[in-house]
């Protein structure tokens, strides 16, 4: 048992930390910065992506042959949590999603030459990625089971039709990873393909609007009406999509985990600046009780996530599939930035409801925290399910299959 | 005890809630409605309020002499409720805030010239009004003895310098009610003054970006550089300014209450029409026991509303100033707003987070009501002093002083 | 809408109020108190109740033509509550349970022949009575379609099989209304009988012990085994056993969040006075926020359920059987007495856990309010179920049937 | 990082739950076990030691010089868990309270002639010890600095007058540690000093009744009148009272989490047994959704307390205070063992409120979880001022001063 980073990893962090510091965080103050879609213009984006690169933190979830860094999870960690101190962090370091979860995939499962075509450009920024599963009803949402985008054998190719949406950064994205169905088979009838935006045969519908702050590139609409796809584009094997989109779902979950810990750390920043300062009924609102409750309360709520977090890349590092863990680490992390968002502006009062912080940006922002992935309940619910089966087992420390 | 509506009440209940369903609801459907600051533009509100004059659905909170319908507090949240179906229901029935509020103050403690000049219009829907107190750090937010805003004597007149924040409705408001310091007692130090948008020595600063979608004319930050009041512009008396806030605040503070109850049941039929569609995992959301338990507990949450607004609205109309009543229904139905807006979104799933339903628009906006108003701990810590104080009386069933 | 007590329900209440203060509050200084089951002794019990008959607060719930008070339920409300604010107040009064709803359905479905056989009796306080439902497994616990105990015909009588358990007050009852299958239809298959302790061919099995104190009689688990009953003892028809354990479940369930209510406020009492007077790290209790928050919110929450509890009650005497607002109040009353308790024992700390106060007794005996009548999670499924019938008319003020 | 127990304690940890599993659980099914007290009669306590000591599975927290095994705290923390999977595991094993945390602060800070005289024969159990100070109002309850209790100087002694109370297990205990004023410093006002109960001058006024379950010499009140003390008796130097109480706390804090993890473990597995064959309304409770939420919140819970209590005891082992890791494992522990014994209570329903399962023994002995060792509020104020003092070292992973 040892819960020390690497000195490695450490020296890492401290050089993220830095570059956030001094490269990332001023960027906010500036109100273009959230001109688009309040999301940094790709034109200011593009030379802090270089200077990102340049210091050597960048796509540190890809292997080194690949432009990467190669490190394990647990350097993940470190590394996404300091970068997400900024709204603008993983954008920089090329670390948000869903690139860094379609990187990880296809640098576990694609074929050398899929890892030249499809995967090289991403890490090197110079391409955006999407991946294409939900579906709006009654099409499959978070039951894949329920996906109804075909793909049909027309001679030696596949075609594809269909409807999807919530399509993460579709609107800027090049390379395409897309689950249809090609048998009715329970476990098998799902298949990964990739495909490129300038292929003919789908197009996106629009552009959905949300709640929350935008990914460059949005929340898609697609419909599939004919596009082509070959089998040398065909992710895995025909009959492995529910495998493929596990495989990239551990550890995306994580790195959500990963950023939104940053997120929240930032949250306490702001509320614990004003509360410094801020006087009511005579008293510092930093010397309420009450006051030091709710930030006590939210501290304790980001450790505890930190733990979870951490565990779970650690195990996943071991080559452990870690489900209970990235599932304990997904439905904590994301109640903990709802709380430390949604404590920071009831600390801030008129102040947190307006954009003069940037905790409106990331209030709007959890609330899909507690959408994607599952929701809390089903988690709870898997979680019963394992404590059943594994017995006294389900409190094995250590990792295993 | 009675817990019947009389017939005259629930017969204005059903009109009202036709109204909203064949003249008010139907507007929601148009993305146009929603395009000044995610507000209804006011070449449409206009012809809608109209309807509702015409239909005696208009200033429910105004003496008859007036203009208004002059009806109890009890009759008011019926009609609040019933208006709160749709986004654009109290707008329609001149029953939004802040202009009941003000009105309210008027009807009360103006002078039948200021009734006639500064509200009568307001009533008529000619004018919007604003009340403008919270400043922003390190003057008066909450806390209204940090008011710094002055009004000093110049002449015959009253001079103001300050700044002020978050004035809802500023940017279209004609007639405005200031709260200023005119002496540093503690208790009779701040004044309550008139004045019209046309007077020169004032400016607004800025109108404030929020989170939440806007009343018209927005939260807007004012600056105060020499406006000019005469003495029959004073509302109330010379050092009435923290009672005429209190006498506005009761009933403003209740009907919030009763437009969040509205938005609430509406949070709950998109959520209802929902699960009772939508499958997955094989089961369709509404036959599932998780779905049913979060729909029941807000259920529970907004009956608790209900009976708590309409026992301060009942106080309120004894005579009574229901401060413990109010404060219990505020605390709780801004809860219960944040919780229907967020289990209808949890149920929606990514359709809920889009702007494809108007559950976004109320999560956003339900934000603002538990910051408005006093904190939630401030009330809890107000009703443990009403319980020392008042001892067993604390319980008393009907209305005192 | 009024919610005013009737001036004889007011003066009702301070008669209650003032015998509780003069008469029962005293009797729980004395361990000797204590000695039974942590209950009174039956010889100290004696002449307190008769002291109650005396003064003429006796059997609220019962005709006047029977001996008890012939009162509408709100106005048990205020007398419950008052009464309870002593552990030994509704046993004085003979309003304590099982007797009340024994009494109460009796009095409702009863013959004349069987009102003067088993219910004056209870009225007068000569003998004490038990409902013989609950089943252990794989019987019917909380849902009757379950139950295995059987009455088979006998020649012109019924012979009773089977095993009860969790029988309030079973050690000291001499009349029983027990539930027991008369076929397998499953609207129609229970029936409910009357015996007499004398009769042969059942027995008490043993006194269950539980985490609580324990009402007189304690928590039985009988066995039957041949117990016979005529046609006289047949309560209602033969098949409306169901109907009955209906009939007597709403009001009982709403009496018990009457005593529940007056033992809550009683916590508070108690939490008031140690934080008035106890310091710590140089400040009264009284004066910290966190405690103050704590004391608020409990408060809150005891007058939300005096609302719902006062809701229900009105309903019921309305002829409205109330199943939403009982549930409510239900649900709402069970956790609000767990939380009084455990705030005012978190306040008092050590001396809190101690039995120098009666909380740590009052803290046991409510986690059994969770428990019975329901879990919180049927309740909740059912109002969402009502909600989803009765649409907009969910929210419909006033009873109905 | 590396979240692998040593093969040395896994290997423990299975021996001690081997132990439990053969030689501890089975005497909890014999109701004689639980006769005084509720706690497991002496005479039958010392078989038991007898044979977990031939187990070598005795006393983990001391040196092996004086007996005991000399194991790291994050060994204690496995072994203390899996003891705890029984009620008497840890008195089997000598690691319950307050003797673990009287062997531990004697280990670390007693000259080796206290050693010698005080300590070894509380390893060898053939004694046991008491931890004096707290005291009941107006003196020190949970702040220190509030002690009353005085030792003056007394020719070449110090005599002790005073009233202490809740001292654990005082009926049984032949050595004291005593807290005692010697002056009014407010950081060296105290004094620690050890004395044995055959010494006069002070008495046993009464043992204390509480809620739940005793442990062996119950939680007695003491009067101090004239006990006199020779200066070879004062543990560490006159004035380090404070600081040996400090010593003695952040160890003792966490072996209590590690308890309560053994007990809420075990009530994760009473709840599934009973869940797997219980049928109500046509579906196997353990089927239910609702029942599988219940069970995977606190499954959750339970996980984030052994990262919490595993985390502190690491950062103890490295020397560390661990104060805030400490307080975050206690805060969220005793959370923890409430909500597993209610849940199972509740999924058990009535026979959860029986004593038929040692669910109610728990549930009642959790009640003090969040009483002892500072209540919540008090260490999230704690937090927050940390988290404001360090800054963003706050979040340091690893261990320091």
């Amino acid at each position: 048992m040892d819960f020390t980073l690497s000195p490695e990893i450490e020296a890492l962090r401290l050089r993220v930390r830095a570059f956030v510091e001094q490269h990332v965080l001023p960027l906010e103050s500036d109100p273009e910065n959230f001109a688009e879609h309040e999301n940094i213009p790709l034109e200011r984006l593009k030379p802090l992506q270089a200077k990102a690169k340049a210091a050597g933190l960048w796509a540190p979830q890809t292997p080194i042959q690949y432009g990467g860094m190669g490190l394990p999870m647990v350097a993940w960690a470190m590394m996404y949590e300091e970068a997400n101190r900024s709204l603008f962090g993983p954008l920089a370091m090329n670390c948000c999603a869903p690139d860094d979860g379609n990187m990880n995939l296809l640098s576990k499962v694609g074929t050398p030459a899929q890892k030249d075509k499809w995967l090289r450009p991403i890490v090197d920024g110079t391409v955006r990625s999407a991946f294409v599963m939900t579906e709006p009803a009654p099409g499959g949402g978070s039951d894949p089971s329920m996906i109804r985008t075909r793909a049909e054998r027309k001679g030696d190719r596949w075609s594809i039709t269909g409807r999807k949406w919530f399509i993460t950064g579709a609107g800027v994205a090049s390379h395409f990873i897309l689950l249809a169905r090609t048998s009715d088979d329970a476990r098998r009838g799902l298949t990964a393909f990739l495909y490129h935006r300038d292929q003919p045969g789908w197009r996106i519908v629009r552009r959905i609007p949300i709640m929350g702050p935008e990914e460059h590139g949005g929340h898609c609409e697609l419909e599939f009406d004919g596009l082509e796809i070959s089998d040398d584009n065909v992710l895995m094997q025909v009959g492995d999509g529910l495998k493929a989109t596990q495989i990239r779902l551990g550890p995306a979950r994580l790195t959500h985990c990963m950023r939104w810990l940053g997120l929240a750390k930032r949250c306490m920043e702001i509320a614990q600046a004003y509360v410094a300062e801020r006087e009511g009924f005579g008293i510092r609102l930093a010397d309420r009780e009450s006051v030091q409750i709710k930030l006590g309360t939210v501290a304790h709520q980001i450790q505890i996530g930190r733990l979870l977090t951490m565990h779970a890349a650690w195990m996943l590092d071991q080559g452990d599939r870690a489900r209970k863990e990235v599932s304990m680490a997904k439905v904590h992390v994301a109640d903990t930035l709802h709380n430390a968002a949604d404590v920071a502006i009831q600390l801030n009062g008129a102040r947190g409801y307006s954009k003069d912080t940037v905790l409106e940006w990331i209030y709007r922002y959890a609330r899909q925290a507690r959408l994607v992935d599952g929701a809390s309940e089903v988690h709870q619910m898997v979680l019963a399910r394992f404590m059943r089966d594994e017995g006294r087992d389900f409190w094995h420390w250590g990792a295993g299959a």
